[in-house]
């Protein structure tokens, strides 16, 4: 498909909010043996749960590379909804990863190309090898047949940023101003990037996400837009919990901010899980680093957040942890979306890789396309 | 290894009880599409908690087909305990399809080599093509360098015998009597080939096992040795529940009845489940049987049961499901075995297969092997 030089803001794309009508959601085959205990044997199962839940009201787009295409064509035979694709990954973070798109007032999509350096690159990346990820978002607008903007200047995870599709974008200082990102620019620069190709008036700039979530705290765990200025804050009013400061600091600036529009936000306060989560040795056990990735240590603190869910045209997937705190996020989601079903789903195959629900989806808004 | 024609009491060999020392256990790699939900998907991962809890204290045999050998060796690479072996098979039923291991009094071990007609054959088995599972049994002597007796001439599987070690065979008429076994014989018969091969001296007949239980009701569902003279039995006091009369039928029996000893039974009530566990259509629809192949339908009621425990060198591997009944049944167990370490092991899995967990393994007594 087209590579584009021009900008969506002198195009007229804007990106959506994730509440807005979706094509389809992209996910990713997780086989990492350095990101999913077993080489993916817990997450498999998880993906799947997840890509059927998808599947209830659009489309999933699975991506697998040749060496698992037998096994995921095998169990998806008989999902009309699930198109797997072949494209090779160096991991699953479909969030990350993918394209970001753009829709503009008839309806067409784009997609945007961003640069994808590990999260962090040789500054403090995840992993060395990442070619195939960077790769990933335009081998996808090709198989969607999407064209897409070429922003390769740029270092972007779609999990840094959040739109309300009104010209406001929530971001963490933590992430985007982290020095493995974009060093040689300003906050102000990197604020006119976001506003130029998410086509937005409005950058909200959180200090910090999740304590130990290893993207530099994306604002996809900590904070989300559940409709135009609202939005859902995680929390803990535990003042000795290690988030108890980076919450109540975000909080602060989203009750003096006011969005694009001028709107001051409702913020609901999400609970974190009671009981920190913590990887066991026999996790641990279960994955292989290779040379020049980060690797965990036993009892690391992994990142748990409901905030993690994911929005699709039905309903939201949010994550379980078996944990007291779970029924009460489900509860406030179901109020929070009323019309949407809940698909609880229970996450821990997917925190240990390092991520939750919304880092491994990627959702493609419906536009005019058939 | 050497077939034998001779016969295990002649020889002076018997089948010792699960809780005597194991060399270790054989467990088969689950990928058939009619038994196991997305061929495989969310029982490997089962069977990988089972394989790891097993190698903490004995030698855990896998069996797997060439297609899934890479699979299983990146999964177990670092599990030393674990010893993976290419043996084709056409279920993965280690209970039915291995040898039942027979023990002399200077510590060797011979197996012994049933036939196999997948649970009744023309008349109500549950497969048509078997021919693999029927040579599993020799494939693994093979293996592991057991000599085996030629019992071709019988038809058994090893979850319909429980035995004390010591001279007591506990079984189900609903099975053992059942037309797709052994049909020109007596129930005398069959009492005497039990007590050849196993070298034991009294069977003690429960009319039934667990209601619903493909299997014509193996024993090892409802009934198993705990101790010499004590059993657990699978238990309701539910009069409405249709598990009531078959379990009050097979208390009345061990109550009157005394072992090859003379000894009259304990006999431990261990609760179902408190809620049936049923099929759900999801599952259903990520099973795809084949031609001959016995079916499933919705809202099937399936045959749990806390009965079908298994006991390893330093554990009780006992199923959950989710119930108000699993803390009841782990407790009891740990009572019951206050020197082993109870492994709870969360069992859907295994139950939408048709089995449990005593019935994908099979142990291989120790002797005075290395």
């Amino acid at each position: 498909m087209s590579i584009l030089n021009t900008k969506p803001i002198s195009d007229g794309y804007r990106m959506p909010a994730e509440y807005e009508p979706h094509l389809g959601t992209v996910l990713i085959w997780p086989v990492r043996p350095g990101s999913w205990t077993n080489a993916g044997l817990e997450a498999k199962v998880t993906f799947t749960e997840i890509a059927r839940a998808i599947a209830k009201s659009e489309k999933c787009f699975l991506l697998c590379d040749k060496e698992h295409f037998e096994e995921v064509n095998e169990i998806f035979k008989n999902d009309k909804n699930i198109q797997i694709i072949n494209i090779d990954t160096d991991d699953a973070w479909a969030r990350d990863i993918g394209p970001t798109c753009v829709i503009n007032d008839t309806g067409d999509i784009r997609g945007i190309d961003w640069s994808f350096n590990a999260w962090g690159g040789d500054y403090d990346g995840l992993y060395a090898h990442y070619d195939r990820d960077d790769k990933a978002a335009s081998a996808i607008c090709d198989a969607l047949s999407l064209d897409y903007y070429n922003a390769k200047h740029f270092v972007l995870e779609g999990g840094s940023i959040h739109s309300d599709g009104e010209g406001t974008i929530l971001v963490t200082e933590s992430c985007l101003l982290s020095p493995g990102r974009n060093p040689q620019m300003s906050k102000e620069q990197i604020e006119l990037e976001l506003k130029t190709y998410l086509n937005a008036e409005k950058i909200i700039w959180l200090p910090r996400g999740i304590e130990g979530d290893e993207t530099n705290e994306h604002v996809d765990n900590v904070c989300a837009f559940v409709g135009p200025a609202e939005v859902v804050l995680a929390w803990t009013d535990d003042d000795k919990d290690q988030q108890w400061i980076p919450s109540n600091e975000s909080l602060k600036v989203l009750e003096k901010e006011t969005d694009a529009k001028g709107r001051h936000f409702t913020i609901h306060k999400l609970p974190i899980p009671k009981n920190p989560v913590f990887i066991t040795l026999d996790e641990l056990n279960s994955l292989e680093f290779e040379e020049g990735e980060d690797t965990r240590e036993e009892g690391e603190r992994l990142a748990a957040s409901y905030v993690n869910f994911y929005i699709t045209n039905d309903g939201i997937l949010i994550p379980q942890f078996n944990d007291e705190n779970d029924e009460i996020a489900v509860n406030m989601m179901q109020k929070l979306f009323p019309t949407r079903k809940i698909y609880p789903i229970y996450a821990r195959p997917i925190i240990v890789g390092g991520g939750n629900i919304h880092c491994i989806t990627q959702q493609i808004p419906l536009g005019n396309r058939k």
